[in-house]
């Protein structure tokens, strides 16, 4: 197969820090559509790939993260209906999935048991080992698994829609009517602030959960009704038997059963974040109540897209600190602290920059 | 409140064995019915309750456990009108709930934040600290709490349909139509077997998952349709990502992760066994297939009564063996072993035995 090299940022081991590569990628095939790369948003699932952090999926290198992509089309396969060259186009978590399985056919490619992610799995067109993500010039990608992006939104923005917004918006969606129900978010980092700014925008009380009193205000400007610090054990007490619906949207370790004990009967708890070690579930909290912990991984195609197009409707985009690829190492250690409102958004034209 | 004196077994502390013991009952009240006992169950959480061993739930001495009671209606209140004098009536483990909050008015007394259960709970007539149960010669229980039991079934083996059979058939109801599906039944004990029974009666492709070969033959007679030996790794890979739900009977320690493996994607697993350390849940296998980790905790008073009724139209009864009073010491010692087929059902008539 015929490839291109495209610039890049990657990882060659777990404690190497990200530096400028070149990479190859295809040229485009009939059904391939070509993006000059404009943002990548930065998630929390790149930090844990690159260190290599998560024992159900280990990392091969070089690692190229980035899964949260805006670009331009710049070639169009032949049998490419969906875009023209020109157009604004986003890449998620996807990139591949074999279209003809029950879960494809169910419009849930990420349960596709040939799935391919946008990083760190076994590329089927040969050009790499693995794929290779976004924090690069362009990619290259089958035009099922490309987004329309509406045309309204800023685009720094949009980028973390393509995995933190779709995350999150898929279990709120799946759970149902959720206006004027109590609906809970823990965290509020990349997950959470978008969780929160659909929460509100489909008409919950929504609460955040925080750790962090200093929070608070921008919980409330985010769309939040109300804020729990959840180091009072007197306020969270006071909201037992309460909630609805709660996103978990934390991936470091954390006592499950105390949000659960927040949860009305028959109320749900569903886990977006992935902590590396099990969580210890007191199975009394689960009975009394009738209670369900789930979990949800980001969304099919047709869903991402339905996001997108609400997104478009009531002008929801992240909120997002702009960085130059130069600052990827440094924006990892900030990350690593929680120390961003709300994503780090790639500005991939810093690829030109000296470096 | 005047109390009349029944004779019971009762434990006085978390190492001592039951031992005869004469117990106060109410007189009844205008709504009160009181019941000659004629069987009852016993049940693995009677051991619990007995020997301390719910730190959730800690255990008042003397303790008079026993909450799968069936008996002969001696008394009933002016106001009474479900039952006469004569009746066979069956009592589970609700006695008491508050009948105006939204889980009683849904029909859930069992998530009554005033419930009081069959023992061990604040006895909010005053007759003792706590409840006693039915390892008695008789009862006197509010007629909300009471159920018809159908004519055709055996008595000591209607019994075990008050907790075991409630347990188990209320989230299988609660799950949907089962007819067709791939449902799995962790655990062949008491729970676990009366789960078979309905799983196969509502016409699931119904697997038991047992660690011991020894139990296939009796799950198949029971109505399983297949039996997976756990502790064989490759058949349980062969069965990844292909049940609809999952019943899980087990109140010991055991690994969750491996049966949540099994769940189809959107399955659930339902616990209805209440292991008291927390369950080690691997948030990776819940993401990947959004899947849910469910409790259930017995059943209300009209889902009780519908399942009865069911029994009855099905000739569903649990298998019993049935012991005198004097032999139930022995008996919690066979059953921490697992060594019932399914259940104890204690003839009550042998409290008139020579101790």
């Amino acid at each position: 197969m015929p490839t291109a090299t495209a610039k890049a940022y990657a990882a060659s081991s777990a404690t190497s820090p990200l530096a400028f590569s070149n990479i190859p990628r295809r040229e485009p095939t009939d059904r391939d559509v070509e993006l000059e790369i404009l943002y990548c948003g930065v998630c929390h699932s790149d930090l844990h790939q690159v260190r290599n952090e998560w024992s159900a999926m280990p990392t091969v290198y070089p690692c190229v993260p980035g899964h949260e992509i805006v670009g331009r089309v710049t070639q169009v396969g032949s049998a490419v209906t969906k875009h023209q060259v020109g157009d604004i186009v986003g890449v998620g978590c996807l990139v591949d999935s074999d279209q003809t399985c029950p879960s494809c056919e169910a419009n849930l490619e990420q349960f596709c048991p040939h799935a391919a992610f946008t990083y760190n799995s076994p590329d089927k067109h040969g050009t790499a080992p693995v794929t290779y993500g976004g924090y690069s010039s362009s990619i290259v990608v089958d035009e099922h698994f490309t987004l329309k992006i509406p045309t309204n939104l800023e685009l720094a923005g949009v980028a973390p829609l393509l995995c933190a917004g779709i995350t999150s918006y898929s279990p709120i969606r799946r759970w149902g009517d959720i206006k004027g129900k109590k609906v809970g978010v823990v965290g509020l980092g990349g997950l959470g602030h978008m969780g929160v700014k659909f929460a509100h925008a489909f008409g919950a009380h929504t609460v955040v959960l925080t750790t962090s009193a200093s929070k608070k205000d921008d919980a409330l400007r985010l769309g939040a009704d109300e804020v729990i610090i959840t180091r009072d054990a007197d306020e969270m007490q006071k909201h037992a038997f309460s909630f609805d619906f709660i996103l978990d949207t934390v991936s470091a370790d954390h006592d499950i059963n105390a949000y659960l004990n927040l949860l009305k009967i028959d109320g749900t708890l569903t886990l977006v974040g992935a902590p590396d070690k099990p969580l210890p579930v007191a199975a009394f909290g689960l009975l009394f109540g009738r209670k369900q912990l789930a979990g949800s991984l980001i969304g099919g195609i047709a869903e991402t897209q339905e996001m997108l197009d609400f997104c478009g409707a009531n002008n929801i985009t992240s909120d997002v600190e702009v960085i130059a690829i130069q600052q990827i190492n440094e924006a990892y250690d900030r990350l690593a602290k929680s120390d961003v409102k709300y994503r780090f958004s790639i500005d991939m034209a810093s690829l030109n920059n000296p470096s």
